[in-house]
């Protein structure tokens, strides 16, 4: 078995190649012809070995108009997200008992910072499509999507533990599921 | 100003006290006359100063019959419950998009850890009441609780992204906000 | 060969299972019919695998009364101390050359703090059987026993070289080596 | 005084506004009319306060036809880069004694990755403009631009050092100190 | 009052000097004359400033003839010891409940590693005035002298708890005591 | 295969042999019969396999009268110089866009520290042998040697791309690479 670090393969310095540490088609858009109207292109240590224990990796987003990348947190990585294209609404809410919501509406060229593992959704706010280059400060950030996790997970977290938590009805969680 | 270390106090070794490094009370039930039916007492740097930068803490868990500690995830720590009364269904989330939920019913003198940063709950499942005494791996774990950082935010989250988010209709976001 | 990481076995996350993260029989007493009177029920990552990379770990410790467990220090961990049942004396030294020695009686529900890597121990000072729950910041925390190490190592350290770092006879050295 | 973290001031999480983790810009060229026909355009903590201790910046590369960013490293930081515009030849070397040089020509939409510290290069190979977005694994990730630290540092390293170093005459040496 | 980092001053860059990095002095015999017959001369963060976050500091070691340097630990650091002049003997322990003695004599030129906090000793085996130098994996490496630390601390550990940890007589531990 | 730890075999703790720590021939001078008149003798990981996770080696250096240890830097290690014979010049610089360059001329006994990852160098400024010990904050320092990475890289660096670099002719940039 080659040698691993991190639990992923780790090439001999003398062997790796520019192909270790390449990856194309960030000018590609995603297919946004979804439920949420957006999409995600990763370029992680799966898509790009050389990454491996560099703590670093990028991603592209597209969203249709209006399209929403719903809340979700990082558990490894804070991410700078550079708008490319479009108008672009974005946020994260700080840990409790605060939970401040900081946004901003964000044009071409500007950037924001979601600090690691922190809440945060973005928005396009135009009727456009919209792109963004993101920047994370993992090769493998990973991602909690709140939704999947709450209400979509395999199996599922009962339905009173969640009407509970909730404080609304079975029958809403039990709805809510239905879509995950 | 005192010298600080990762922004808090760092008391000079030769002054500092046995008490820098006490807590009290956590043999006191704490108060869970509150919607969810249980509480946190927690001993954290804020209440052991000498806690700050050594990595761990401290917490105990009460909850009433069928007390629920909502769905939540600590961004700097690792949990592991100890259930010293009563039994506990206890459970998390993997990341997506896997989202395996792990779970499982804990007796007394039972163990059980939660993976750093995943979304996680504690449940009652008796009709007594029931405690656990929960150590974390950070000295300030956070805590970001999910129903609060989505539906309870200042100010809140735009209720259409929300709606978009968990595909159901406005009206049952506003709903579940009114309750944050 | 499994992946491990750490040293230790790695599993892949689509295989885990509850029981990778479960430890039970910490309401058990622990047989403190030996000469120090005391006893040490760890659930350290060789207990409960899944908190390989964690950073945490749990033990329960009982004593006799008027039990001790002598001088040691733990070398990747701080540890945290809550007092179930009875009343224990506990200490620790700072570093050279203060040697400060900081300690403190402490009752039932009371939590105190050993830094990582200080000398400390601990003393059941009841007529009574004392228990205690500490948390570790490490799932491998190590001891290193100061009596065992400096008097009952295998090999042994040389008779006079012990003799000289304590400033006491030969003879007395040998007797103490012959205790451990 | 403010509280500092890592030398940068950390501001109470009560006070932070969005703007704290906001930059606006990159969408602007840089100019390119200087001797190596590029330009670096930086979001890092001294432009982006929010990012200290958060691990990640961003900066912009505009390259003139054939203009270079001359050979350097980043004392804590790996680097992945993007092509939004051209056509870009990219290397690094690895370290002693191997000297391997990676290298590979880039089109629009690739992506490449520099490991932290080692000496690296970016040169447009079109006739037309070129345009990059790079992040970096570090808020500040420091600079060592070799011929400005090797020749025109300040004081200068002696000429005689140098001339053996490079093993090239006094008078070569002088001639690039010139430059710098 | 100046920016620390670490609990330790950090000086803004553009105003060190050359001395922030220097100390002086290595090549010169610390007094052996003492009851262990050896010296330790440090060169910490506290002798150069410099060091501050840097991890690595230095020490010269001498030795009468079968002078001793008793056996301790360093709570953050591992030593690596060059023998500079003279024949010595060198050991650690590794942690419980192997307690495995590593120990080997050694000549001049031989180079020997003590991990990071184990117990470990060093003494001159010859007739003739032994010299090394070691290398800290921090700048600040602390020292746990066990003797100090278990049988002198300030105020002292209770005679009965030691007598029960090395199970001697409490006469043979008050005898201990007094040389500390 | 053997567990692996970083890469690199990590013997388990019950084979362990005093030799696993050990390394001899630190008191023998290097040939510094070459182009630089210099030489290293290094006792890194890859001659101590002991070191491994242990975050500190060593090196000798050897001087020829007027012998130079070209630019270079350590991407992983500070460096804590001593002086045992001789009188040796010593620099770094900081890096861009400041380029200071901090040097001194150490004698005897003399202790000087290059922080990680900058570029220095030494020379012996005396006409007869110089000798110093090194130690490095890791058990594989790495060095990036600043002639070699740019002007003697395989394959090479276009001599076009280093002649905007260094701002001279491309003749000069051939005849420096020919040297490598």
């Amino acid at each position: 078995m080659a040698v691993r670090v991190n639990g992923l393969p780790c090439k001999n310095p003398s062997w790796v190649q520019a192909n270790d540490f390449h990856f194309s088609g960030m000018h590609i858009p995603g297919n946004t012809s979804n439920v949420v109207g957006s999409s995600v292109t990763p370029a992680f240590v799966f898509q790009i070995p050389g990454l491996n224990t560099l703590g670093i990796s990028l991603a592209r987003l597209d969203f249709a108009p209006w399209g929403v990348i719903p809340p979700h947190a990082h558990p490894r990585a804070t991410e700078i997200l550079t708008v490319l294209e479009g108008k672009i609404e974005v946020g994260f809410v700080t840990s409790n008992p605060q939970n401040r919501h900081i946004s901003k509406v964000l044009n071409k060229g500007d950037v924001f910072v979601f600090p690691v593992n922190l809440v945060h959704y973005q928005r396009n706010v135009g009727n456009t499509y919209a792109v963004a280059i993101v920047a994370l400060s993992s090769q493998n950030p990973g991602v909690n999507l709140i939704g999947n996790a709450v209400f979509g997970s395999n199996p599922d977290i009962s339905t009173d533990i969640l009407a509970k938590a909730f404080q609304v009805s079975e029958d809403v969680i039990s709805d809510i599921k239905l879509k995950f």
